[in-house]
């Protein structure tokens, strides 16, 4: 919840930025929701596949596929999070940059464990 | 289609034993559905975040988990399977014990590298 | 210290078996030693880029290489322990099969997490 | 080759930074260099481990130890280098931040692949 909330405030700040940049990855946002349909739909194969008692080693290729679909997700978000949000506040400085960069180095451990 | 047709093979392959036993994971078929379900509302969520231009770095986080869902389930799956299927191939020896062993390392270094 | 005495307990427990067999990687130990070296190696290279100041980018493309090499040497001991120690243990069955495939399970756990 | 002429030409643009920065990580040098040791300790380990013969599991869980210490210390180079050059080269922009975040992009591609 106070994530949740965290959000809000962080949506709300981007929307007062005067050139109405808002969140990096906006550029490509259709981008991002094709290959998330897409994704979504391998998740949907994955379950038809048990359903039909499927051969296990071709149900773990097919999570390793939707795996690496999403980490190539994170890594063009994260790149594109880098190139808007980070560069930016590294101009402004401060203690806002120095809180994206704490988030981006936290995002980037998560995804190297996960 | 290649892959597809050896799936069925395989299929008819384990209807053939003599104890119906099947496939490893069918044990906790019901169990797998559910989860499987539960990543696919994880990917509709991620294309809600993007829809709605949520902060990336929620986004990312919310990626992870996902990605740490698969993986568990890929885990489990995987224990399933030598428990089951890999195990009976040991027992039996030959071709049929080369091929299951080989299968399994194949897929290990797929989740390992994903 | 008490992991230290449970692999000597296992060892001991490997010399018992009359074949003599041992642990299955034994059969390429000269390769896993040599492979290690190298390794070795590599992190020493680490050490000297980071002594003369090298470049921050070269260093982290020299850690993913080492990373993948240690990667590599541990999914190969991970199926000479299948192929050996796991299938013997199929064979016999009982207590001994499942406290192998419990920690093999565990093994590959630690692997696709790290 | 190539690589390594890229690296001086480098450390040689680095030295022409009027402040003396150089490359971020310097500020932990002895940090680093302290922790590369051990982690060259722990693969000299693995190799006694392989040496002695002992059980393929223990030798599997000190190489996912091995793995983790080296992935924790690109991290941290990675999180230096985006504070330090990065942040640098978005405030110049043009094609050196460019350039940059690039190779950052690349770097942290490999981390999360390996």
């Amino acid at each position: 919840m106070s994530q949740e909330s965290q959000v809000l405030v962080e949506n709300e700040h981007n929307h007062d930025v005067p050139d109405g940049s808002g969140h990096g990855y906006l550029t490509s946002k259709d981008g991002y929701l094709k290959r998330l349909r897409r994704i979504e739909g391998q998740v949907g194969g994955l379950s038809r596949m048990v359903a039909d008692e499927r051969y296990c080693i071709d149900i773990l290729t097919q999570i390793s596929a939707t795996t690496r679909a999403l980490e190539s997700l994170a890594l063009e978000l994260l790149d594109d999070h880098l190139r808007h949000c980070v560069v930016r506040a590294a101009r402004e400085g401060g203690v806002e940059a120095e809180t994206k960069l704490s988030e981006a180095r936290d995002a980037i451990a998560r995804l190297v464990r996960s």
